[in-house]
């Protein structure tokens, strides 16, 4: 319903099934690798966030063309009937090599690449960038808001601004890999089991008309939940009246969990806020705050002394406002036996099938990564490129999600603090291996 | 399949439940209105064009929980008994008015408002702006593209870095709404009948190594459909080689259709390959460039004199990069017979039930909306808002894709350059009319 469709083999651009089309009428069935990468860091970003991966899987393991598919290339009279007919067949039948989700990755590194006979890997490029472009650039953004708000709870309040429902759920579950607690997003606690959270909007505040008469009525409905919105009308009279609620719940042998800023200077109304609420006896009731929050406003709200427990972190973060895509692509770097080199105008790629090696030292930390061939070992070099996909066939379920959660927390704690500022971190080194250099010389 | 789910009335705010859930509670019943609208213009806009209309009104029509949601929302142990109940059976019971796809509209005017029971109406309010922003958000920014463009053809190749599946659907059908001529999205092709173009990547002439071979074999596949991607070497170079493709393929009765570039000086070699072109005598063979094109970039590339003949706009338009959110929000203007307003800090709302006139010239352009309420009349004002549900029902069918895409047109035409520059448009007059002035003043 609601224009989703229910298959998305589709999904993909028209100039992918030309090339198919080109490549089996002129018997190019070699196996091709592309990898896929990104080129460049956008502004003040030093690292990135592995995710997407469990959907990119998802949709090869189960990859073929429905009967409606065909009928609607076929009515578009640009394909023979013999190309037809292969792709009623079509399934994926190669190998891919992947980063699992949580890890954390530099520019240039490939982050997946994926062998097959060229129409099979060639066919997987625009769902492969869409998937992993969009929940790499939100756990990146969001593992930002993590490491600035310093343990204090971060909500994803974010669905009603990302591009669709898709992006919805996707960003729901990319911010919790990436250390959010919780989403407003009641969809993505079905399917994914992250936490859900929320209470109440300004509405309901104005369709009572009474402030306080609302937060009674909210408290009676929600007596271990209730978080009040207390910026309606004025957010200092707002927690006046939130404070003598709170007195009420008490006496009832309830708790008043929380109040929320929505509107104004977050800095000093908490201040205030929590001065309030302190006097009334309520020091174990918390301020959450949400206006437009991003990983900036929380550094700078933190920094200027807000007293703010949580942050409701919505629009800025579910769009990757301040840089809103990734200059990610995926590029055939062998065919058959030959490396393939391109060097379009400011656009190079690095040739033959590669290993990402991960040099730690002794506590941990990471200090070097080096982009090598892929049958080369690298001293003390983890490889971070596993086989994920054989012959087809997924090697192995996929790891819950909490799991990728604490590999994404474990990996973030052994990157140095100067590779994680928000503005100019020192970039994260990374080198090529001396014969990888060497076979792209020598193309 | 990937994650997507076939029904998503889950796909809300929780506080949307919970709210609910203290209304029935309380025996709050009566009639909410809410009123959809963009607060501010956001950077070097002055006017927004209308989409998304449809999918909201497939979702509402069509709306309820199922079994699975409501043993979902069991499982949190939040909610009562009855008001599972309640959800099990709610429908949608109320009236929705609103501006049709392809409307032009501008800051504060009311694009859609919804009155029924506080409980129906304020359950809509995630998906409502999630669905209408998106969606209008890309019009915008297509229809800048197109209005550059000043009749050359643009296509979407957006697809691969759109923030997922819905997103990939919607800017294709956004951006056809707002002119553009095709998509490479091949799912949006079968899905809403929108034209689709595309031909090869970089991939297919590098998995041939030699690129007129590539070039010769891809004009035997598609004789009468053939775009040569010329920059994977050396743009100049590659134009030689196509030139003389083109001439092979004249020879044959064939034609080639164009050559795209995708890298380097847009103006400078769109001007050398043109002449390439012209002097092997492929006049007709047109040139497409695709090089991070947005409606700036495009402007600049016609106005230095660089020969394009069609754009592919990707990345910056699909994800409306200069501005990837709008201040759009749904809010609650009339509770019973109680009109409703707001003040919490910068942030107004106008109460009551509204309706926007719009007064045009005896030529037909536009030159004044008046925000008024529901029930009065604006002399020559026509009414925007139209009543496209009552009682749960859809009015009439939803018009074709076509329809709404001549709409626009048509709209678009009637607004006059000085609102529709790049940067420094003058302000379209809006004004408030003088009967819902004085219901704010009194409140």
């Amino acid at each position: 319903m609601t224009g989703l469709p229910d298959r998305v083999e589709l999904l993909i651009d028209l100039y992918e099934l030309t090339m198919a089309a080109s490549y089996l009428e002129n018997g190019m069935t070699d196996p091709a690798t592309f990898s896929l990468f990104i080129r460049k860091y956008p502004p003040d970003r030093g690292y990135f966030v592995a995710a997407g991966l469990e959907d990119f899987l998802e949709y090869v393991a189960n990859f073929h063309f429905s009967e409606s598919d065909l009928a609607y290339l076929g009515s578009t009279r640009t394909f023979s009937q013999e190309f037809l007919d292969y792709l009623k067949e079509m399934r994926f039948t190669g190998s891919i090599r992947a980063m699992g989700e949580g890890e954390i990755f530099f520019q240039d590194e490939p982050i997946l690449e994926v062998t097959a006979p060229v129409i099979e890997s060639q066919i997987l490029e625009t769902f492969v960038i869409n998937t992993i472009s969009l929940q790499t650039m939100i756990a990146t953004k969001a593992s930002r808001c993590v490491h600035v708000a310093a343990g204090r709870g971060l909500v994803d309040f974010s669905l009603r601004r990302t591009h669709g429902i898709d992006a919805g759920l996707k960003v729901a579950r990319s911010s919790f890999i990436a250390g959010f607690a919780a989403t407003s997003n009641v969809l993505a606690g079905k399917l994914y089991g992250i936490p859900t959270a929320g209470t109440m909007a300004h509405s309901y505040i104005s369709s009572f008309g009474d402030e306080i008469e609302a937060f009674r009525a909210f408290a009676r409905s929600f007596p271990k939940k209730t978080i009040l919105l207390i910026d309606t009308y004025d957010t200092v009279a707002g927690a006046k009246k939130a404070a003598i609620v709170g007195q009420e719940m008490v006496k009832e042998g309830d708790k008043l969990l929380g109040v929320r800023l929505d509107s104004g200077d977050m800095t000093l109304l908490s201040r205030q806020v929590r001065k309030i609420l302190d006097e009334s006896g309520l020091q174990g009731t918390e301020i959450f705050a949400s206006s437009s929050f991003d990983e900036y406003k929380i550094a700078k709200t933190i920094k200027d002394g807000g007293r703010i427990d949580a942050f409701g972190v919505g629009t800025k973060m579910g769009v990757s406002a301040d840089s809103p895509y990734f200059d990610i692509v995926y590029k055939l770097v062998q065919y058959a036996d030959r490396p393939i080199i391109k060097r379009s105008t400011g656009k190079v790629n690095l040739a033959g099938k590669k290993q990402v090696f991960r040099r730690s030292k002794k506590d941990g930390s990471f200090f070097e990564d080096v982009i090598g061939l892929q049958d080369e070992t690298v001293e003390d070099g983890v490889p971070l490129l596993e086989t994920v996909m054989e012959n087809g066939k997924c090697m192995r379920p996929h790891p819950p999600l909490q799991v990728i959660r604490d590999r994404f927390k474990m990996n973030f704690s052994s990157l140095h603090e100067r590779h994680k500022l928000l503005q100019d971190s020192t970039p994260y080194p990374v080198r090529i291996s001396s014969r990888l250099q060497e076979l792209q010389e020598s193309l």
